[in-house]
């Protein structure tokens, strides 16, 4: 079923692809030198990998048990995926990274989080019992050109499953709301409570609420009126488990490829499911622009910490006093940051918190710190002001040309 | 518009009428003279009136302004009522009791309060400031047979409006809300937002969440995914304001006269009107069983206090150490309720709360205390276990019989 990809729709994973390679190409000739010489990965965050630029915009789906998770997933690909399970009972068991492959494979979790070319390395910290309960399903798929799509196993109520489990579900859960670009919860008419274990699912979305659209699945399964009250007691519920006033967009339907059972909200439910499809389609896009604005960030920071660093080892006496002068400069670390900002014509709001700051700084030599080199720091305000820019501006003008 | 007074439901206003005059005809002879011996009216409530008895099941409609409260009142009598003004500016700048009447007529607040028959005396606590912004509108209608209808200025946003009411508008509200037997809420779906001051209404209908019936009015006006939306984001904020897990219900339609403009949804919203025309047009019989359910409530506390105070009476010593036997009573009164309940079998349930009898107790001389009279606590039982349920079983069999 990926009628919904259209050619223009299409164009926003291609501006994705150009965008994510561009941004890697700058990263590694002019952000990633200066990186390396200010000990950046030190101070602030690792080195970003190949993945991280490549791999693309993620959607994770979450839900109650049998509310149809791994069923969306085939609708939306048109095919099953492999090592896909779907019934009645509660089936998938492990979270599924649906991704795009030249042929069917299924790689486990213990593999998966070797491969530095995919997202998921991380993902060993939550040790063995998850990682037998992790895999990648690859498959080749128009669909998965533009995102990579996280199948989860349904939530179940009681106790037992997380003895069961053995690893934290919510943490886990959590780890991917934090990455993914969309994350679609879904619920069915037939199954209108909120479980104590689904709220907590819901509670660990909490910081990602504008990632978070609803899907509200098996819509044909019970009449208007029965829709109607089972749609507003979900909003009821919600409204009190997410705590922001916007309100998180639902999808009311029926996502799969079975003709409608009740099919007096046709209309309704062609128009919502035309909605969902454009704001998947649409993510691709965004999720360029987000890299994007990430990379600008960080390559402000990368400025920030060069010109300080280079500023303390100027400090430095030659001879006597270095230990009793940089200790100073430490607690001076404020004013320090005023000067810089003066002097480069830099946004305070540019500068790291002075704690943490603090922190990493008291057990460096400050006069081992190196030179400035101008030529690269040259190369960092090009990227920053020219090169960045036009890159944001390709994404644009792909929007606009496919509108 | 009162189509849906059919003869059947009918049956439930003439149950109602029948139950009043009964339960009052009971009240006066059995147990109004156990009241009056044993100073019921000090201890706990005033003597019932008429009106107590007469006056007929309200329903009180709220909702911000121009929401359609007075179209709807309009469409449910099927006519004008004597003042009614309707626009799209706020209309309404009183709170209209509609009544049945002989003829139309126009009775200004400060002259409701002081008509016995009329259930509105207490509102003159409220003063003048108040009163001059209230009346009772009488007319004759067949719907005012089993209902009188609480007809509210709409809710403004801002803090200008509370200056120029000049009285408390939230704690009228709730005055009506802990009398009215059922309470509408109207939303109008090109109003989502639900503003601070209409926040504060509906927190003082708090205590009285199952009277609460939501409608949402002009759902015609808008497109399907249009009106999802509205829905959805109407149940959102209402769920985090009306603080009980059970939904509220909701009635989506539009509640007046003129024809829909958007009829995608005719279905619907002429079974949601059904809907909520069967829950006014039972509202009667309800009000009916709650009234007699009182009624027994009252009857056993009558009983539990003759029983008491006689106890009390006899255990005082007939010459000296008076004063200190009744203190010695009342800071024992726990296990004086436990004798006497064992003595006459009846539930500990049944007793008042110790403390506040204490304080009333303390100022009273207990060889004053009245006699039990035989004759009287004879009817007093003989009313609790065969004339009451009589009375109950009489509305419940006019409901099996009219299914
Ligand atoms: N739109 C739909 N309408 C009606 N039934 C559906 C719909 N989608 C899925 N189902 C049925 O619901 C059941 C559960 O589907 P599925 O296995 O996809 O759910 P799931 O959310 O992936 O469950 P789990 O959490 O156990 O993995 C299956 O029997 C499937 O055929
Ligand atoms: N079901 C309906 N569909 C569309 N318009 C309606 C409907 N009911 C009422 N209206 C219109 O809405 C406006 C407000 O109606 P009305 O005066 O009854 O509201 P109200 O809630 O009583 O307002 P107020 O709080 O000011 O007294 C009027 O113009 C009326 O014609
Ligand atoms: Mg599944
Ligand atoms: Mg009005």
């Amino acid at each position: 079923m990926f009628k919904w990809l259209t050619s223009d729709r299409d164009k926003g994973t291609r501006a994705f692809a150009s965008v994510a390679d561009g941004l890697q190409a700058l990263y590694k000739e002019k952000l990633l030198p200066i990186e390396k010489d200010f000990s950046f990965h030190h101070f602030f965050s690792p080195e970003l990998t190949d993945a991280d630029f490549s791999a693309r915009p993620m959607v994770m789906l979450v839900g109650q048990y049998s509310t149809g998770k791994s069923t969306f997933i085939r609708h939306l690909l048109g095919r099953d995926y492999p090592g896909l399970r779907i019934g009645p009972e509660p089936t998938t068991d492990k979270f599924v990274a649906v991704c795009k492959g030249e042929m069917d494979q299924v790689i486990p979790g213990n593999a998966l989080v070797v491969d530095k070319s995919m997202p998921f390395t991380q993902l060993s910290h939550f040790g063995n019992n998850f990682l037998t309960r992790f895999e990648c399903s690859k498959l080749d798929s128009p669909v998965l050109n533009g995102m990579s799509l996280i199948d989860s196993p349904g939530v179940l109520s009681g106790e037992k499953q997380r003895i069961k489990r053995g690893y934290e579900f919510e943490e886990v859960v959590k780890w991917f709301a934090d990455r993914v670009d969309m994350i679609l919860v879904l619920f069915d008419v037939s199954k209108l409570d909120i479980s104590d274990e689904f709220r907590r699912v819901l509670l660990a979305l909490k910081g990602n609420d504008q990632k978070i659209h609803i899907v509200l699945n098996k819509a044909d399964r019970v009449t208007t009126p029965q829709l109607m009250r089972v749609y507003g007691a979900l909003m009821w519920s919600l409204g009190k488990v997410i705590d922001t006033p916007e309100v998180s967009r639902v999808y009311i339907g029926s996502f799969w490829d079975e003709p409608l059972q009740n099919d007096e909200q046709r209309k309704l439910f062609e128009s919502e499911e035309n909605d969902l499809y454009t704001a998947l389609a649409q993510m691709p896009r965004s999720a360029a622009t987000r890299k994007l604005n990430d990379l600008i960030k960080r390559a402000r920071l990368a400025r920030v910490l060069a010109f300080l660093l280079n500023h303390l080892r100027n400090k430095m006496p030659s001879f006597m006093g270095k230990s009793k002068e940089q200790k100073k400069l430490i607690d001076n670390l404020p004013n320090v940051y005023g000067e810089i900002a003066k002097e480069k014509s830099l946004a305070m709001g540019d500068f790291p918190d002075p704690q943490l700051m603090r922190e990493k700084l008291e057990k460096m030599d400050f006069t081992k710190f190196p030179k400035l080199d101008k030529k690269k720091m040259d190369a960092l305000e090009k990227m920053i002001h020219e090169e960045l820019p036009q890159l944001l501006k390709l994404t644009t003008e792909e929007a606009a040309s496919s509108q």
